[in-house]
């Protein structure tokens, strides 16, 4: 007879970084640990995000019974939209994610459908066969837990994303207590993080930054901008206390960092003093050092506030020679010829560019702990089984290694998406695989995102046509140099071709002489105008891909 | 009256990394230091390189006198091809300098038409109202030169790329006397390298890495495969010499790796001991702890030994279990993609991986100066003005900063491409502009460069026709999902094009699964199958695009 198992089922983030996604079944119940998407890799043209393929969450619908979502960063929550338009379950999540949730459900008109339960920590709660303690862990972000699942063979704990910050901004310590209570109970697996297993060492404190940020408001004679990823509450905590403390009046200036201060304080991580903040249209009232700007726009995103901004294109936010320009946030990979092309062009206006080079003190922390933390939290919970999750392949193996290193687990297994890991009380080894892959979806825009994020499938969407504008622009001049082909595959016709022609070099004309360097923003923005048009005259919603050939 | 001014003219990398080449003009004779390329944003699709725009050069033909290389690197050397199919000169470099463009101008069957002038440090020559003297400097590259130009006005130095290695491998000492020397006697402007300068500090010696590495010999019980950038002439020879100490034979993978090594040892740069290199068919001869696999592709260039070696498709190099490889290069930014899959490749070949991830000891050192290094010359130069070259505009910004803060100068000016900066013996303004920019220029494909590097103007190429190779590849099972579409726009026909439909079919059948999952190589062997059916049946070389949707 053939003895019950529990499954560990990873959807997304084993083998890479981001849709994170995991499911955890014993029998017939099943839950989902997190729901994440991800940004594409460059060679994905004309794709906006990527979710976890959650094939077999489909087909085990009738037994899917909840998502539990471990805190509120788009790569453990960006796909719920997704995944609720093919499942209907409830959300867990604590307080804050559940405003980062509500937000992007609204968006997607799915709030009114969805059950949303709040959970909080060291409170137990049951789902099926599984009882689950919320576990509070400190990170960039706040109200974050890792959790303690208790199942028929024993307790898996999944840590979600941490680092052990031991004096945190909001005075909320790393639960080290329960951590260490479960490990003397016995753990029978540890799912853990590991974003910086090539880190040595331990990551500072999100407190850690504010010396050198300090130092940087006191020599600030001009306006200063301060941008930071818009979710990393924390930070932007910093800087209004600094502003305060420095006698700048703070105008907010990009929707994300405008959404995410708001909830913020809503829900009081922040502290805002009455008439600290003011409208982006009264800043011509002060003088430029009474002012600071928060912008978004760490990335160079091509339509963010900060990318508008650094050509002189933002309606509130002008950048003048002598003004401070401080990028509170790290360069994620395969971002720096956006983020750079930014900081060129804040340069040649002759403001003050910080940002972390190595040279500029320490203007910004990672949220995820490095290998003495993973370490630690092996240490306190000292697991039967141990399981590297969220990274590539290497990082997990990493991740293996360091954790026989430290002599206190049973065993390192390194799993991949769509691997099902089977337990009992004291074995673990591999079953048959199930179906996992990535979902690649076009958003049409990133700046209409919110009246316009359709969701779908590639597949989908490939039957309704492609559409290719090859534009040729002579580097020197910046002006296309012959009449820009489009290209209609799968629909179309000569009239909408040349109009969907006349439609782009109008929108090229429309640019400034800085934009049009910048190709991200000139495909974002001949992609936004081709869609439209597209739409209005055939209702279709094809793939666009604008490529650019410099000549 | 007007008098006579010099005039220093970038038209390439100041404002950018790579394709350095800068043009000095007294009255009617110019000389053009350095001739390089760069290699393309992933924004322009299908493009293999881009060199500078030299439209001021040809304009001017009868007044350039010659082309001075200051070592043999790319982005220094590789623009000559198309410099010298324009403008015929003399081109004057080291000895070691002029092996590399010898073998580049043979490959373009420039070499017979080319005047190649061999100089020497501290052997003064003459062009025009030139007077220039060879300065040793020493780099990641062995006989490397900086160039001190005495002009009517003043003496010019340009450093080319420098380290001030204190500990050379080739006992060949940057020659500090000589730069002091110009120094004393007065120097009126001062061209250094940037690369480094957001690095604090002093770059380590070429000789650093050695002893991280000899442990990793030493704990290497099967193959070692070793891998660097292949004119890293120091760390080739390190490895040789590691190699022989260890008792391992060396088997040499990759063709940019043995034609370096070849050039290496003919010129004396490394000493090979006998019966230590072996022929790669003779491997299986040897035990694995007996051989050494010196092997090509550190940036994962989806065609290189390495990559292909990675998901086990190279004739001589196989990796298996337990087998150590050492990437003793640094991770280019935009190649963090290609690189890192490579690398995952590799530990799913349960490889053990040594790169440079900050946690492996030193095994790569840059070979540009830090801040550190730039300070010393700048103090030994003492020039009255100071223009940085080499790299992007906040670079050249900051660099500028750093030599204003030594006291040591007296004015530092940043100009970028096309500026013209007007010196006279006390007084330095920017003139009018000239033309400047980038051309972009596609070889068809990276494999067939021998025979096949036919540089020509994007704007000839568009005038080809271009080539989109739409794919959708399914993730999960690797399979092209339906009939790939091939879009031929300024030739073609339905006969072609359904060739072309079946030739990309059969060309990703002919993948093993690996390869189907890495869609560099994917996209990049599409590209060299559709160049040859198209030039073979139109006799056109258009530009062609494979785009890959993942479904």
């Amino acid at each position: 007879m053939q003895t019950k198992k529990l499954k560990i089922i990873p959807l997304g983030g084993l083998g890479e970084f981001g849709m994170n996604c995991l499911a955890l079944r014993w029998e017939d119940d099943i839950i989902v640990i997190d729901a994440g998407l991800m940004f594409p890799e460059s060679e994905l043209l004309g794709v906006d995000i990527v979710v976890p393929d959650i094939t077999y969450l489909i087909e085990n619908k009738e037994h899917v019974r909840a998502i539990l979502l471990t805190h509120g960063h788009e790569d453990h929550i960006g796909g719920l939209p997704w995944i609720l338009s093919e499942i209907k379950v409830p959300v867990y999540a604590t307080e804050f994610t559940l405003a980062y949730v509500e937000g992007k459900l609204e968006e997607h008109h799915l709030l009114d459908d969805t059950e949303l339960v709040e959970i909080t920590p060291k409170q137990k709660f049951s789902i099926g066969p599984f009882t689950i303690e919320p576990i509070r862990v400190t990170h960039s972000l706040v109200d974050c837990v890792a959790l303690a699942i208790d199942t028929p063979v024993g307790v898996v704990i999944h840590t979600g994303d941490f680092k052990i910050d031991l004096s945190p901004l909001d005075d909320k310590p790393f639960d080290l207590h329960t951590f260490a209570e479960y490990g003397k109970r016995g753990v029978l697996a540890l799912l853990q993080d590991s974003t910086n297993v090539e880190r040595t060492g331990y990551t500072p404190s999100e407190r850690s930054v504010r010396p050198r940020l300090d130092e940087i408001f006191s020599r600030a004679t001009k306006k200063l901008f301060f941008s930071c990823f818009s979710s990393s509450i924390y930070r932007i905590r910093i800087a209004l206390e600094l502003a305060r403390d420095h006698g700048r009046k703070v105008a907010i200036v990009g929707r994300s960092m405008m959404e995410s201060t708001e909830i913020a304080q809503d829900l009081g991580y922040i502290d805002v003093p009455p008439g600290l903040i003011i409208n982006p249209g009264h800043m011509r009232d002060f003088t430029p050092d009474q002012l600071m700007v928060l912008i978004s726009g760490t990335q160079g995103e091509p339509m963010s506030a900060l990318s508008r901004a650094a050509v002189d294109n933002h309606r509130h936010a002008h950048i003048d020679a002598g003004d401070t320009v401080v990028l509170s946030s790290r360069v994620i990979p395969g971002n720096e010829k956006s983020i750079f092309r930014v900081i060129d062009h804040l340069y040649r206006r002759d403001a003050k560019v910080v940002y972390d080079d190595g040279t500029n003190g320490l203007i910004h922390v990672s949220g995820h702990g490095s290998q003495d933390e993973m370490r630690l939290l092996i240490n306190l919970v000292r697991p039967k089984f141990f399981v590297p999750v969220h990274g590539d392949y290497r990082y997990l193996r990493k991740h293996a290694q360091i954790a026989t290193d430290t002599g206190a687990i049973g065993e390192a297994i390194v799993i991949e998406d769509g691997d099902v890991l089977e337990l009992d009380k004291s074995t673990a080894h591999k079953g048959e695989k199930v179906t996992a892959g990535r979902v690649l979806i076009d958003s049409g825009s990133s700046i209409d995102v919110v009246e316009d994020l359709v969701i779908r499938d590639r597949r989908i969407l490939s039957e309704d046509g492609i559409v290719l504008a090859v534009l040729a622009i002579n580097k020197r001049t910046g002006k296309v140099e012959r009449s820009p082909e489009v290209v209609m595959r799968g629909f179309g016709g000569a009239d909408i071709t040349d109009e969907a022609r006349e439609l782009v070099l109008k929108t090229l004309d429309g640019l400034n002489g800085e934009q049009k360097t910048d190709y991200g923003m000139v495909k974002e923005k001949v992609r936004v105008e081709l869609k439209r048009l597209i739409q209005k005259t055939t209702g279709r919603r094809p793939l666009i891909m604008p490529v650019i050939l410099e000549i």
